[in-house]
């Protein structure tokens, strides 16, 4: 799209001395999303794979479970400042035999209205029901291959090495093989990003991956990974406590603070081998 | 609320050996704001300061202006799994002469229908209208004011330091003392603490104070600034395009990639002084 970066002037302040110069910025817009007409959420994205983005939106909450419940998706035609298309619209329509999704006032996913969100009934509360939880799935990964994962993402996230804004997700094989990696200035959005593209290969459930994330594992992108059947999730940074609880409930590998050769194995450590 | 942190057995693994081990990990839980009895949003949060989030939250997305347009915030009585109060639903009644948020199935400050989000349209369709925009305010701070903040955040966030977890924000005067540190899980709902604070301690409009972010500079924080009125709002990561654009209308002084002696000042340089 080419919509990724952009240029702003700034003035580039030292203590000894204040230089006006060009600096690439990464681009944030906003993606809303329809379904069958309806606006269903707004995020506030890095432009392109935006048909990733809304496949894997809509996988991970729950709304489709496979390619083929999706019969179209197209850019909304739209009035930007020019009445040109704005491409910052998408309208999704469902295959005939998918229900669309509930428009709740609250978050998308959460229709509960009970007046208790705790502990176990929280994490009920908030929880999808995912048709590809990965729990039975027997694949391992070695620690050598785990550790050499970083790396990889790293080396791979181009726009982050001119701007430094956006966040990196990855699917790779057990092998430690990259098969796809994607940007946002969104950590959510990244993973979304990730998930569609597998949706598109027709991989969900995404059995013997691993979902490499650049920051931190939290509850959402590990429900993302539980959704998508994707059985290790690692993380470079730290969990949160329900981002544990969830992924060992789910069977869900929980791998955090990847540092070269250490790492902490939160839930499943019998796939992390050697 | 003694829920900041909990503790998880991990597998600590590296190349020669695997050790179990108790971790500490910062607790995420789901917070449901109500307004008037009605559900307005569930964001995901580190609980404690509860109330300071559920305020800047209301001001941030324009439900509110001042202290007085809340009558009430209380825990609602809940069902835990004991029946007892999860302290996860606050339910927040505004003055009678403050009118209750317009309930949008999409992203609650996202009001538009247009099909077309884009560039300078865009902007304004995500935007708020701030009754506090900082264009005017004439304080500045000096360079070697503004060098030494990110330290004092760092000394201050005894949660991170524990767990490795959490974003936090700050507000400073402008001659670098700190007025209040808060920490989340989520990077909005720790800048939602600290105005939410201000709110508490009619500052609000923020006028002459500085606020740091652990991480980047989105959109989203930025139009928290300008809701707060807050004059000059610095980052020690990357910012976005659509933060500076926002920025350079609104009137902030953006501040990012604070590191050292060395920082990018993207809009209304004029406030960083020396």
């Amino acid at each position: 799209m080419g919509r990724v970066t952009t240029r702003r002037r700034v003035h580039h302040v030292t203590a000894a001395e204040a230089v006006a110069r060009p600096d690439t910025l990464v681009v944030e817009e906003p993606l809303e999303i329809r379904v069958n007409g309806a606006p269903v959420t707004v995020t506030m994205r890095t432009p392109g794979s935006d048909v990733e983005l809304t496949q894997g939106f809509l996988l991970t909450e729950g709304v489709i479970a496979r390619r083929e419940d999706i019969a179209s998706v197209r850019y909304c035609r739209g009035a930007g400042d020019d009445g040109a298309n704005s491409y910052n619209v998408l309208d999704v329509t469902l295959a005939p035999s998918v229900p669309p999704p509930a428009v709740d006032p609250t978050r998308n996913f959460y229709t509960t209205s009970s007046c208790g969100v705790c502990g176990k009934a929280s994490l009920d509360a908030v929880r999808l029901i995912s048709r590809h939880a990965p729990g039975d799935d027997p694949s391992t990964v070695d620690v050598e291959t785990l550790s050499a994962l970083p790396d990889k993402l790293r080396e791979a996230q181009k726009v982050f090495a001119a701007t430094g804004g956006l966040h990196g997700a990855a699917l790779f094989d057990s092998d430690g093989t990259a098969l796809v990696v994607r940007e946002d200035i969104g950590r959510h959005n990244a993973v979304d990003k990730v998930i569609g593209w597998a949706l598109e290969q027709q991989r969900i459930p995404s059995t013997g991956t691993v979902l490499l994330v650049s920051g931190r594992a939290s509850f959402e992108l590990t429900q993302k990974a539980v959704m998508a059947g994707i059985p290790i999730l690692a993380a470079v940074s730290a969990p949160s406590s329900l981002a544990v609880d969830l992924a060992g409930q789910s069977g869900v590998t929980l791998v955090a603070f990847l540092r070269g050769e250490s790492m902490n194995v939160y839930s499943r450590p019998d796939r992390v081998t050697g």
